[in-house]
């Protein structure tokens, strides 16, 4: 198989370089543009990057050059694009790609909210990539966008597919995010050291919305993904940790559940990533742990390369229709470009690319 | 006023020695004896204790002589007693101090769930003190046993009884704990750097019992409590903070609210310990944040000293009949000796000691 | 005793707000004027300030309008003037007010190194403030400049001062420090969390300096400060903490040093702001320690209310001419506001403002 | 090649499971004997472990059946034995088994004070292996020990190693080490969360005399190491990382140098490990780096597996033949379990056991 040629949106920043390992050596994709502002173009990646990886930049691409945003979209060589372009910018550019047709893999905020654009979670929604094909009809494009979540969507949204068919009705979430959460300078030692930060502007509304979303069934007549009929609240906060968000999730169900029914729907869990063995697809893609202290952010993050979530302290709560649970992702990778690129995978194993 | 004279047992470790500061020149207490265990016995207090506090050990206590458990409650000569022994030594120990006519205020988990046994919020819970008198009729003491909750409960119920008049039906509570609350030695610094643990044995079930306990009501004639008739469900989580424990709460009431009124209550909120004017008594008692990013578990644990819990975030959650918000105490001042001696000071000046 | 009013230049920001307690209720000066850019001025102080303290504005001056620099020194209308302009803003600003007629305690990093501007630690070096006459008849001013040294240097210099009289003739200095120093936002979270970094840029330089000058003589002829004829040498590293510099030193003598000799003079050590009794000066100025693991940083950092210095660990290096020890200072108290408050004060007394 | 059979005594504790990955699939040996205490003796691995690592136990070790000590000792089946015992522990066993023929490649403290043990770090003195032969003759022993240095001493030895050839005469070194060096129960997160403690129990001493025994050179007449005759001096402190110690180096020659010919001596630096290809030998053993801000501790721990060290900022110190210097390694892998694997390599291939 010839592999697809790939370009990154903003590969420089933090966000942006978490695609590089993946991309360095991929299979299926050859990474061929680097595109970025006017302030890092015409400089190697290398040069342009405050890389902040503990592993260092992939060798193969270290020297890469790096290219005007123009550029890239005059060149229109690629047909598939990475974006991690800040969601602002992000708005203006990726449309341009798709239009031009190529397939927008993006990690920027915007537009997850509009009916024909994915959030993918390849595990939990990948029938949701069909709407790919609706994007091109309803907008004229030839090549599409799909998004990734945000970040604190992950853990849930993984942690509670694996349950929807005991009948979703409630989700009470509280979440504790790491800092890299909010880019390498978000969040000010002096802010973080010795405390917890009870806010994070907008998170909660994206967490809530993008949850229903995901969760939710695609209705190909409607051209549109049909939210998933439940109330989600979520209460997002900052804490000292460096990556991994973990979220403990209160649960109501239309019925009865039982704990070990449960147990055996994580321990059952897989998906279509993982049926056609693609190479980011962890296995499992949730890993349930019956210890008690875990998941732990440290410890856990990790699981799969970084691309499996993990759930613990499954227990009823008071009745036999409710549980409480905790759920663990890396927002960076499974969060993050890892997420994406297991979706680019899925897209052209299915024929969507 | 002639003051009472007062004992500590336990006051070399972790929670006794926050006794010290409150008692060292209290306008109603005189710190007579320090009880501890035959390692520490004839030693002055600065040689026993093993100091952790930031500010120094109270220069008029720092040579008090410490004696035996024996000894002290054979002079039985101190008219009320802090403990802050540890659990499974304390159920030996306190009720033949309370039997031979000394009120032990007591940070030990035990009895904790003896229906005569009051466990004390001044604020939230004043007139279970008259419990009292009932355990001295029931079991025939001279004296009595007064309970700290908790330090987990301590935030949840400050925060929840100004809002007890709109009937509370459900609430979820989410935990993000200091590693204080277990202790010097309790949390290795490799267990918690960059990360959270998301299970601390035990402490769901006390939250959970203990909130309920201290917001119901005292039944004279029943000479117990009252649960307060609500669901109550916690996750509790130890983060990465020295000081200070921080809650999402989750809370269903029986009727719609008006997020306009609970914030009156806040404002409004005083209790007797204010209107007593007691020397301990933080005003307010719960601190109200407009500020979405406030409380925060830095900026905020030491409000009113350390003595005032604090709320912020209160906001509807998706129908009008449920809020979240946002609770924060000093687990080791609140939730631990600064409670004990503000129940002291009540229960001086109300007649029950 | 009238008071002499004062202005603070730059109060909004992590440094100059650090100026507000000390100035809240001081028996010697009154607070007249805020004074900042564009941007704040015409708000109240409480509007204009982005308060990061853990203690709330002191309440009296929450409500002080901010002017613009220009209105400040067009008024002209205080005795004193505090600092804490960013280095490049203050080269413009500060000589202004100089040449007005008033004195400015600044806190920024330029002028250090002009031979007739103190760098003064009050306790160490108080006849360096005799150079204010000198830049009077130098530069035609008015009022004159004092300088704070960085907050690298205080922790280093208050720990020689005590042992100058044994010959000082070499200094290696390892530094520990506190994120603080950076101001709120100079450190990300993502850097510093489990991490040292172990370059500051153009730390060590000023920290050499700045110790050999204020360690020196002043030769009053000359009308400048002879450095003190030893080598400096530092190395200056971030860790993770708030607030706080920890220093080891190894110091060289011209002759041999006996420990028992060192202590003394450590615990004799006193100098004119304590002679004087002054408001702010920290008695003892500098707190040895015996035991052997202190000071630490968060223990000992607030000692003398964050004014005094401490030093620990006091022993021969291999042979009777050379020793190591520990010193620790407050970067934000000690090395910052209330050093600068402090020579205020003793400037106020001797007859110098 | 046959593989040779391997033991592991003290497997279980924070120590001993750092030899867990190495064994797993090693190319040279074979873990056959997993040997405990009483306490553990008759478990699984995977019961008896309480697993600190990120990763899991290697499958294939983690049902391993763990002994005890005696029975360990009297099958005296393997080849070579890897000993993270305590310290005390350790004095009674290791000659036991050295005695009958094996060779310990221990981690524990005791012996390295004697003549004939080396303490090794195999590219800085994999000459003083000869000391095994050496202790066999003078104690009768079929086996022999080999010893670790502690963790601090590595990132100094292996810094200065490349440096020997310019005459050390002098060396200051302050330590900023992570916490994981003290075991995982060894620090509380109360004592260390925004901390610095500046004093680590007999630490100095061992780095002081370690270096110069490692640093010296095997006199194989006297059956002896000579210690480098320098003067080291070490002030070792405990800062808040989890893993890696970092260390600033003040080095006095005998000479003058120039920083190029420096640079050039770490760019060409490599020794047998690296010769013979050995297979946990890092390439290079010493990484360079010429970016100030560089080794940091979470960025430059793992390099090389965390096998490599790393050095940077090398500057002078005022005149010519003195240098400042940063270095770092991973002090529970290089510091460690990896250390010792890598001397085991070496000694087999060399023929030594």
């Amino acid at each position: 198989m010839a592999k697809l040629s790939a370009a990154i949106l903003g590969p420089t920043g933090m966000a942006g370089q978490q695609f590089m390992p993946f991309l360095a050596e991929h299979p299926y994709f050859e990474l061929k543009i680097l595109a970025a502002s006017e302030r890092s173009a015409g400089k190697s990646y290398k040069d342009a990057a405050k890389w902040y990886q503990e592993k260092p930049i992939p060798s193969n691409l270290a020297d890469m050059p790096v290219v005007s945003m123009e550029e890239a979209l005059k060149k229109a060589e690629v047909d598939i694009v990475f974006s991690a372009l800040p969601s602002k910018v992000a708005e203006g550019w990726e449309p341009k790609f798709a239009e031009k047709g190529m397939t927008v893999f993006s990690d920027a905020g915007c537009f997850r909210d509009e009916p024909d654009v994915p959030v993918i979670i390849p595990e939990v929604n990948y029938p949701h990539l069909k709407l790919l094909k609706i994007q091109q009809s309803k907008r004229g494009w030839q090549g599409g966008i799909v998004k990734n979540p945000n970040c604190t969507t992950v853990a849930a949204a993984m942690a509670l597919a694996p349950l929807r068919k005991y009948g979703i009705k409630r989700v009470n979430l509280a979440s504790m995010q790491a800092v890299s959460g909010a880019g390498y300078d978000g969040v000010p030692s002096m802010a973080i050291l010795d405390n917890v930060i009870p806010y994070i502007e907008g998170e909660e509304e994206k967490v809530e919305y993008e949850n229903l979303k995901i969760l939710g069934e695609l209705d190909e007549s409607k051209g549109e993904v049909n939210l998933l009929p439940a109330v989600f609240s979520a209460s997002c906060h900052r804490v000292c940790t460096i990556n991994g968000h973990i979220e403990a999730l209160f649960v109501e169900f239309e019925n009865d559940v039982e704990i070990e029914d449960l147990r055996q729907s994580y321990l059952n869990f897989t998906s279509r990533p993982q049926e056609l063995d693609l190479p980011t697809a962890p296995k499992p893609p949730v890993v349930l742990f019956d210890d008690p202290y875990r998941p732990q952010v440290k410890l856990d993050r990790n699981l799969g390369n970084g691309m499996a979530a993990s759930v613990g302290r499954i227990r009823h709560d008071k009745d036999k229709h409710r549980i409480k649970l905790i759920a663990l992702a890396h927002n960076t990778v499974r969060g993050a470009a890892g997420n994406l690129v297991l979706a680019a995978e899925l897209a052209l194993k299915d024929g969507l690319i």
